[in-house]
């Protein structure tokens, strides 16, 4: 049915398809619902106008965010992603190929009216973006989401040390990272934590984190938030993800 | 200590020795023992004198083996996996590092004092071997187990067609799998299953394993068993293996 063909997917933008939209496994939530839901939890003390979901993927979190927050921005790296994201939003659904054993595929069909955000979702606008070097026109947030984002970053500094800019006094930044440093993305001298330093001492991200955040935020919480990829039919990525909670001072 | 440092480990012996010896995750049981113990069972109503564990690693399923059977042989492809299992069984213990956050490690001891094995594990002989290739002296076995093993084969098909002349009447053949086919270790062209085949149909890995194995074998059971393997502090790979218990006729 060519109408449903809607978009023609890579593996690596159906994958996260099926990460944001597809089937829970492990009895594990849904993490970018998981993660938007505890974001506006944490925000409920502040005014909840606009949202910024960095690192958005195909859109899932900046949706369910839109079920709070008059207006949320998703930025994503990869145009792949917002693509995939724009798609489901005009059209209301996208069609994607999951992987079964080998080259065998189950098509999938993501249908938005299954969805609490089908109403709302039209407060998401979509753009490709660097994290490290955003527009200006990104500001005035009561909200920053940045899920699994900075261990992705080829220099995550260049995001931690300016984004308070772009957040109104006693908004909130809110990170998840499992920390799974890599120099493939990001080169040794740039991770935030996960290193010896030059005295010997263990340094964990969550030190790195508030040693180059705690000038212009306040940490307030942290939490576990785990989760499931699904790689094949019988294979997994199962992780977790530590959600930390700075306020803006 | 020099004394504990007994084993120079690499990290993928480090990461198996984790999985076959460290602490469990999602409440998912320590997969070689899992192993062992379902094979055990399966092979109660045939004699327990011999069994082989192909694709043994670092030793853990063929010590688990030693409480039934009489003598079991560990075959691995990888000479390191094989001296960390001697070395293990020699000096009954061994050390790894266990990885933390970015290049952070945490420095593990196995001690064999602390399993139900610790006797019975002599009655192991562990040595380099290619399931493909097996030399003549592996032969007459009451149980042979290959876990996690088909779908890291050049050429499985090798191994899946003679690997009968080697199994008593009335012995066993227990598989399990993922059926995580990829090229990088198996040419398509030799994969079980997880194709369409040249008629359009579908073929999984069960149809193909059973196709290459009815002459000589009944397929009795098959279940689900699930590992889980540590990369690092927060992230794990989590699969659901297939095991296939075949009988020989």
């Amino acid at each position: 049915m060519k109408e449903n063909n809607i978009y023609e997917t890579d593996a690596l933008v159906s994958q996260y398809c099926d990460f944001q939209y597809g089937d829970e496994h492990f009895g594990v939530m849904n993490f970018a619902k998981a993660c938007a839901q505890k974001a506006i939890g944490y925000t409920k003390s502040t005014q909840q106008k606009r949202a910024l979901d960095l690192g958005c993927a195909t859109g899932r979190a900046s949706f369910e965010l839109t079920q709070a927050f008059d207006h949320v921005d998703g930025v994503d790296y990869s145009q792949a992603f917002i693509d995939a994201a724009v798609e489901l939003q005009k059209t209301g659904r996208i069609r994607y190929a999951q992987n079964g054993e080998g080259e065998l595929t189950n098509q999938i069909l993501v249908d938005m009216t299954m969805f609490g955000f089908r109403d709302s979702c039209v407060k998401a606008v979509f753009s490709q973006g660097d994290a490290c070097d955003l527009a200006a026109e990104f500001k005035e947030y009561d909200l920053v989401m940045a899920t699994n984002l900075i261990d992705r970053l080829y220099e995550p500094q260049l995001f931690l040390n300016t984004i308070h800019e772009r957040i109104n006094a006693d908004g909130f930044l809110v990170l998840t990272s499992p920390y799974t440093w890599l120099e493939e993305y990001t080169q040794k001298k740039f991770w935030i934590g996960g290193y010896v330093d030059e005295n010997g001492c263990e340094v964990s991200t969550l030190e790195g984190l508030t040693k180059l955040l705690e000038a212009n935020f306040e940490l307030v919480a942290t939490e576990d938030v785990p989760f499931v990829i699904r790689e094949t039919a019988r294979k997994f990525q199962h992780t977790i993800s530590q959600m930390s909670v700075w306020k803006r001072k």
